[in-house]
């Protein structure tokens, strides 16, 4: 028996559809938002109407945005002759969060992912391959996480770009701060020996 | 900066005002929400509108319904003679997944909690009241959750309902099937002692 009627047993589903949200979070959810006054609810549903048919991609670096060049590439204050290759614009935010990155981004939206049917013209390299043709970019520094997926990204990467002559960089693999050694995996724990650096 | 541009971030701070979903779980849903396709996204826009527009209450046990009355209550195979007091529809839909429970419900919408400002006419209690007035119930099963707020509701209506010469029963509290004594909080282990039956 469809205890709630439609339209909250269809707000579940939908709810339900959304990654790491399962059947009980996404009940939970849809009586919150039930519960909620109507200004506060429509919101949420305009929001998400607004954000998607809104959506705009940055034509230098493929970012999200709201323009049409973002606000890294459009200023004069970065650093355009080293782009950072990111998979997802949260990764952008992460590094300009910590805030120390002077250089501009390039987001691929993605990395290759041959299991998954993903290849390199399903992701934004080509725009990268555009950017370095018509830009001066002196470093390319492979920010794609440290997953199978996201390493064999970094090679390729790396292979299609140096017979250019432009200096391709990996960021460190290794422990992180506070890590403890004890509850580390072995293969980072190899990493961080290989990459050991003097004291 | 906002490096996500109006749209994007509008979003995910509607999403971080979800219960239970922080800021990074907000950034992954909404980007999510971006990269699906766009019927997808308005099917999910949509459900959210609908759910709130339309939100309708059962006349006789207050439940989330899509009909006047629900089709619980307006079952001739259910017992109404037996009321099960939940506090939400999200304990009543776990009771009918069960499905071994053939009386009806009435549901509160909440627990009375007076360190949160909410009173006894802040939740469904009154139309529990008339119910029992124009119905013909022989029991009532209070099934508010075993919390503080949830016992202190339970007490409450039993001292209302109680003088009318209506049965008034409490779920059971105790250790729960498959938990291991070790791990179970003191008061539970009290409580099902003090509720031990026979064998």
């Amino acid at each position: 028996m469809d205890v709630y009627g439609g339209e909250v047993t269809r707000l579940i589903e939908e709810l339900s559809r959304l990654p790491g949200i399962g059947a009980r979070t996404a009940q939970r959810l849809a009586f919150h938002i039930v519960n909620l006054p109507e200004d506060r609810a429509l919101a949420l549903s305009d929001s998400i109407r607004n954000a998607k048919k809104n959506i705009k991609y940055c034509k230098s670096c493929c970012t999200v945005t709201d323009k049409e060049i973002c606000p890294i590439c459009s200023s004069a204050a970065r650093d355009h002759s080293t782009i950072m290759v990111v998979e997802t614009p949260r990764e952008l935010a992460a590094y300009e969060r910590v805030g120390k990155y002077e250089g501009v981004y390039h987001v691929l939206h993605g990395v290759i992912n041959p299991a998954a049917g993903i290849g390199p013209n399903d992701i934004r390299l080509k725009e990268l391959i555009e950017r370095l043709k018509d830009e001066d970019v002196k470093e390319v520094i492979v920010a794609t996480n440290s997953s199978v997926e996201g390493e064999a990204t970094a090679m390729y990467i790396s292979k299609l770009i140096k017979p250019a002559g432009i200096n391709v960089t990996r960021i460190a693999t290794g422990i992180p701060v506070g890590g403890d050694l004890e509850n580390i995996d072995e293969i980072t724990l190899l990493r961080a020996l290989d990459g050991r650096t003097e004291l």
